[in-house]
């Protein structure tokens, strides 16, 4: 019988591991070494040429020189993938201190055809329809990559982050029956004859899992068959999610958030430091989170910036922009939170403010001028979740699945959502949130 | 201004944190604490009651004597959720090693009404239906949730494991245009006036973050609109999907799951076993993981078991479990790896055995007798793929997005998918994947 092995075997062609070689004295100048990548760029010379390969982090620069190599460099196109054999060159000029010498090429698959596009500049200037409909080539370029590894950094600092404060994880789904913000705007299907929707929020499912694990969270797409057609929204993104209780008040929602945002800020600094600098952003120190009542916020923005506000129940995104404005100006804060949103603009599940039952326990966490965030406390008591349900004209019966929780008792709970796109795009500052997503979803685009 | 603190402050209130506070003698015998928690099993005698808390991870025992506290335990539900105050008692019959005898009790929320189950016995006897339409509260049973806990455990370590071998975690998608495999048995819905599907797989796209990352994977929910009614088989489930490039062999990918493997258990024994105690479940070690052929495997058990087999072109569920069972008894080995599967049972994408066309270069992973994964190595050759979509009748128009990649150059390549909830069912050694799972869709459930 035979058997696989599951030891582990160190990838002689990994970059990444000949480059830690050479570091350590395992390799040097006049070792041969092979490499395998994709050829990212060709610059043919007389006489000679440039080899950029394309590795999984980095691009690579290789020498060919006529007569040293065993192969002729005319014959191998760009996109080709290859392992590619040659002798370190000790070269303090180089980023690594080192190059590699070819002398031999081994071509493991070429393209059938010249790219439609140019994907191997510095940077794409191409018109978004453009980029997005040759995604499989155009986030090829490491600056397109860059800014979804830094995506890959934030789930995964997420995650860990809710991990090492004693979060689970659980799967929500998402063919529903119908939607925790009341049904509007949700994609509808047919499911084996029943009508079915595309769930817009784990909401329910969250608040059920804190009775079982008390800390919870989950990550996953969410669907929003809304018509806008804007540069921060899309119809489908990747929802980060989670919901805790036994908390003393929704400020514990918004100190672990804080935190949160500690922990992403500088998980990329030190993990994803190659893709912040290939996007060329620096990330500030966050130090703590300035906080504001919402009413508070449109009166200071209104008499700062003397701009009398229209909406008294929202927030406009010019006022977004101002609020983000006065607090990295005052503060030097790229963060604020916004308290105390208007009952009739939330949830009917939101906690409303003893205090004052016009406004609710809710923030918004605004990052650079744009709205990252919503949460808030929800509803734990059976009876007053019913009455405000009543009070908004909704049937009860419609939610007896939801309201068993209720019954059954819950903790004092809150939790929030964060959109991964929206998150992205405001760390990198990047102009339109389909960037941030590989394959974005809006109104006229499902391909590819 | 008022700030919201970056500084995390100590949960005196969480039953862990006493836990270590009692074992590093921060806390002995007579000192007083409080303990925040639902109360999840009562049993009053006379002049005395024993009061479980139900915590994140555990239930804690509290007692309770007439005139030592300053409440009444008669005037508390089960399900209520407290903040229990007493004294540390030292008792080396507690598995703790002390319990807590109460004075006082803070009830934060009570129940509206009595829970209409019982679910705070050892295990729940319920039929399966009861079980699921009760989710919100048969979750809360110790035992029940211990199954939600290893699905988090192995989420987790999926995610660890790959990040440590180098992959990058991307979104895919789950509204699309088309099927990668071929449209069958998908979910169909309006998107905005155009016909579009919920993706069965992330094939697609997986395979076009190889020609970015070369190391990718996705978790993310998987839809199958199969009218299927089996014990191992939900219409959405968690699809833990990866995909590799620049392989030598299809090896490559079951030595990368063998090791897989080999992580999720030990991390799971040792981060989870409180867990795997509460379900009396013991991971066997594994080793080095047994292979074999699709059709030796198949003429193995018509030979061994005189079972002469019907179908010669897959596994039916018995040959499966007989293949697991022989290489239990024979190798000690709960896993075993089942190669070359017949050509017109895989997908287009899939690529042929050289040595033999009929046959394909792929595997299924079964995991005590069941399959767990499927995969195989693609097609990364632009007229190589576009032949075998022609020799099926395909419209390679209708691919055009798909053969983008493979016309502009792909790595040889391949990949694997698992399915959160049926790992789970094998590893527990469930009966039903629904019960590895929160809230299951089947053909008649849409709720909770």
């Amino acid at each position: 019988m035979e058997f696989i092995s599951t030891e582990k075997t160190r990838d002689k062609l990994d970059i990444e591991n000949i480059i830690e070689d050479y570091n350590n004295g395992l390799l040097k100048h006049g070792d041969i070494v092979e490499v395998k990548g994709s050829i990212h760029r060709l610059r043919i010379m007389s006489g000679f040429a440039f080899v950029v390969l394309r590795t999984p982090r980095r691009l690579f620069q290789c020498v060919y020189t006529d007569g040293e190599a065993d192969f002729d460099i005319n014959t191998i196109p760009e996109e080709a993938c290859v392992i590619a054999k040659g002798k370190i060159v000790t070269d303090e000029r180089c980023a690594l201190g080192f190059e590699v010498h070819l002398t031999g090429m081994t071509v493991l698959s070429q393209p059938a055809e010249l790219l439609p596009l140019v994907i191997n500049k510095k940077e794409l200037k191409l018109g978004i329809d453009v980029l997005l409909d040759n995604r499989a080539i155009t986030l090829r370029n490491p600056r397109e990559r860059a800014i979804l590894k830094i995506a890959d950094g934030v789930m995964c600092a997420f995650r860990n982050f809710l991990h090492s404060e004693g979060f689970t994880e659980f799967v929500a789904p998402k063919i529903v029956q119908a939607g925790a913000e009341g049904g509007a705007d949700m994609f509808e299907l047919d499911y084996f004859g029943q009508k079915a929707y595309l769930a817009q929020s784990p909401q329910m499912y969250k608040q059920m899992m804190v009775g079982v694990f008390t800390k919870v969270f989950t990550m996953s797409p969410v669907f929003r068959a809304e018509k806008h057609s804007t540069s921060r929204h899309i119809n489908e993104f990747q929802g980060l999610d989670l919901e805790m209780g036994f908390i003393n008040s929704f400020e514990d929602i918004m100190a672990l958030e804080a935190r949160m945002m500690v922990y992403i800020f500088n998980f990329l600094r030190t993990e994803y430091a190659m893709d912040l600098a290939e996007l060329k952003v620096t990330l500030p120190e966050i130090k703590d989170i300035p906080k504001i009542k919402f009413m508070d916020a449109k009166n200071l923005i209104q008499e700062v910036y003397k701009r009398p506000y229209r909406d008294p129940n929202d927030l406009e995104p010019d006022e977004e922009k101002l609020i983000g404005k006065y607090f990295m100006e005052k503060y030097g804060s790229p963060f604020v939170f916004v308290t105390h949103y208007p009952t009739k603009k939330r949830p009917f599940y939101t906690m409303d403010d003893p205090e004052n039952p016009e406004f609710t326990l809710s923030f918004d966490l605004l990052l650079n001028g744009t709205e990252v965030t919503t949460g808030g406390q929800r509803i734990h008591d059976y009876n007053e979740q019913v009455a405000k349900m009543q009070s908004r004209d909704m049937d009860i019966n419609d939610f007896s699945d939801y309201l068993m929780m209720h019954k059954c008792g819950m903790p004092p709970h809150g939790g929030l959502g964060l959109g991964l796109e929206r998150l992205v795009m405001r760390i990198l500052n990047l102009d339109n949130i389909k960037y941030a997503t590989a394959f974005p979803r809006d109104l006229n685009r499902l391909n590819p």
